[in-house]
């Protein structure tokens, strides 16, 4: 019983306006993620429209790897709701009236101070040896039904396409899921996960690093591409949640110890500016930043964070150079002799920023951004990052970054090296 | 041959972290609106994890109701990305590596200042038969591979599960289905498109006034709900582009009749910061902004149009009230008395941005994006927005946008007022 695998249950989304584009497929998602938070396994999504020929060979083809099916969609009162008729039709089952759907649907109606249709009570009807769903706050009940398939065993739930009625509904499907799943034997295991968040290393070279970590299948480690960090999910299933989590700490060390510094942070949702933000409020300092060709954005992302006004006071988009002069006090001399994407003039932006706005920390970026604007010295993508310490000290770094996939990401690349170089500052200041 | 139905193009996703509930599945709906748009049926989507087995499966099923199908996701270099070596093998085809996407991937790293690693030209390999599509911004390849089943063609197009990279590549990959589609003596049309771009009234309003524009199959009106706008797809089919075109100009001209001054734009990528930008340029004019509540997101969108350097000359985010007075002269005394969030200090944040930086046009923004500092008398997501004319004329008004989406929604509203509005004066100043 301990090597056998967990069941496995695929989620069918029943409706034609996923299959025009019209609508985003977030219920698979969330039925995912209760699922995986439960233990149990998801190897498909499916959709298909609202087509019963179509929506009964998805349910033929779905039933061969799973031991059960999640259908989402098609319980409305309209002619094109066919998810429970179809599913009947699949197994051969007479439809029935369920009288406790048959009288919440009328009260239903009754409590607006309107008539049912006759259509509506279509949604009463469930196979013979089904059990419905309740709905709290639809006319829609859902459908538990195990049925026989070669000899084995599966287990179908239906649930409506709205999602706040699906989501409602839930607990009960869940409690059907796990008592079908105990009636087969399955083992019952528990999930814990974390995630290590990482920047400054390519997914291909942390995947090198890591092959035989991520080789593993339980804890298993896997990697999330997103705007410019790399994420690792890191998930353990064992018998209590005590056991997984013990489960996830060795794992989550070897990383960490394979790859130092590139890793900065742990959790569900660890930003760069949020771990900014928690580091100056708990100092109780203060930080500026005078941007160029990040035009704001860096300003943008660190106000994102709720409470920011107790450490922000004044940040300055210094665009010509005349105004990194006039506002900074950036020399002339230096934008004349240096240009102004370069080493001193980075520097001179963090001290004239942090000289007027009276900030303990100050941060300055001046690159090019692009398309145009760059030359064989100084190419799109570049940027000097310059950095002002509490104490007077100005570090300076530069970077170049790919700039083949446009201004947007451009500035976002830079926005994020000067947030990760800030973010290193304070944890070795706090040493 | 005009009976005929259009052929069929199913959606398979490829990556576990759809199936763990870590991704939003939104290639999937993205590929349908295009397929869709194109006057292709879409039936199915499909999600499977990296998994070859389960992989090898779907693709057999897949097979067996579609003309086509497009793979999403499984294209990276590591170890889990196997999407074309499975599809290799289940066709039994020998994988060859492709020259150019080889030459692509290593001048990508040499462009970079790295060095690739051999993971990476996993990559450029492709079924000896398929066509590698190249990516212009990624090191991933896709693939088009017509492969025969029981006799029938059927055509594969695999795409990264990027969504940049996948979109960027889909011209390509749409080009190859229409070749094989007409290959396949499946009728053909073409599709002229337009999006008409609308600010300031919700979908339900605009669904009732067009609601027997958009009851119509060809052309086709449907609705995208946006961050902020709601665009309109208008979409004509028939025999010749010039005929598919013309059906869309009565289409288009009804909308502009029926919703007046909440069409901003038609094209496929109109953005009000685009629109401020080509005014400003046109006269040589340029922008300040004075930002406290959207912290630099109005200076950032501003900034991503590219050339904006020639408007922009100094843009603040005055987050301190003591910045407000010594940065933009806002009097302490109109601080005291309105406080912050208030239409006297909005208007003397614009003129006071506006002399700093000797700017023709001066915007600002004052308000409480939350979650806290929010009261009865000033709410979150209330926000003044002062407009300073270049004759010194200073308009205000007060928006209050729903607060219950959070912080970085009720900032991106913010910015979305300030900037239609100023988009307004610009084109009424231009009369």
């Amino acid at each position: 019983m301990a090597a056998a695998r967990s069941m496995v249950v695929d989620v069918v989304a029943v409706g034609t306006e996923l299959l025009m584009g019209e609508t985003v497929n977030t219920n698979a998602t969330w039925l995912s993620q209760q699922l995986v938070e439960a233990g149990l396994n998801v190897y498909h999504h499916r959709t298909v429209g609202d087509n019963p020929a179509r929506l009964k060979a998805v349910v033929q083809q779905a039933l061969q790897g799973a031991d059960a099916l999640i259908f989402t969609g098609g319980l409305g009162p309209t002619d094109d709701d066919l998810t429970v008729a179809t599913l009947a039709q699949c197994f051969e089952a007479p439809l029935v009236s369920d009288a406790a759907s048959e009288a919440a649907i009328k009260a239903f109606f009754i409590a607006k101070g309107q008539v049912h249709s006759p259509s509506n009570l279509k949604q009463a009807l469930r196979p013979a040896q089904g059990v419905a769903i309740a709905n709290p706050i639809g006319t829609a009940p859902g459908l538990s039904w195990t049925v026989m398939v070669d000899g084995v065993a599966k287990h179908l739930i239906a649930l409506p396409g709205v999602p706040r009625e699906m989501k409602a509904m839930w607990p009960d499907a869940l409690q059907a899921l796990q008592a079908f799943a105990a009636s087969q034997g399955y083992p019952c295991t528990v999930l814990a996960k974390t995630m290590v968040h990482c920047f400054g290393m390519g997914e291909s070279k942390i995947g090198e690093i890591l092959s035989d970590v991520m080789a593993q299948a339980n804890p298993s480690v896997a990697p999330y591409v997103g705007h410019s960090e790399v994420r690792l999910r890191v998930a353990a299933q064992a018998k209590t949640q005590a056991q997984a989590q013990a489960m996830l700490v060795p794992v989550v060390a070897t990383i960490r110890e394979r790859l130092g510094a590139v890793v900065f942070g742990e959790g569900e949702s660890v930003s760069v500016e949020a771990l900014i933000a928690e580091a100056l409020t708990r100092r109780g300092q203060t930080l500026s930043v005078a941007e160029s060709c990040t035009g704001g954005y860096v300003s943008h992302l660190l106000t994102n964070v709720p409470g920011s006004s107790a450490y922000t006071t004044l940040n300055a988009v210094t665009y010509s150079n005349a105004q990194k002069t006039a506002l900074l006090g950036v020399p002339q001399a230096l934008l004349a002799q240096h240009g102004a994407v370069s080493e001193p003039v980075a520097a001179a932006m963090a001290q004239g920023i942090q000289r007027l706005s009276g900030s303990q920390w100050a941060l300055s970026l001046t690159g090019i951004a692009g398309p145009e604007g760059g030359s064989d010295d100084k190419p799109v993508g570049l940027v000097w990052i310059g950095l002002a310490f509490p104490d007077g000290r100005v570090e300076t770094r530069s970077v170049q970054v790919n700039a083949k996939q446009g201004r947007e990401h451009v500035k976002h690349w830079f926005a994020q090296y000067a947030l990760h170089g800030l973010r290193d500052a304070l944890e070795a200041a706090a040493l």
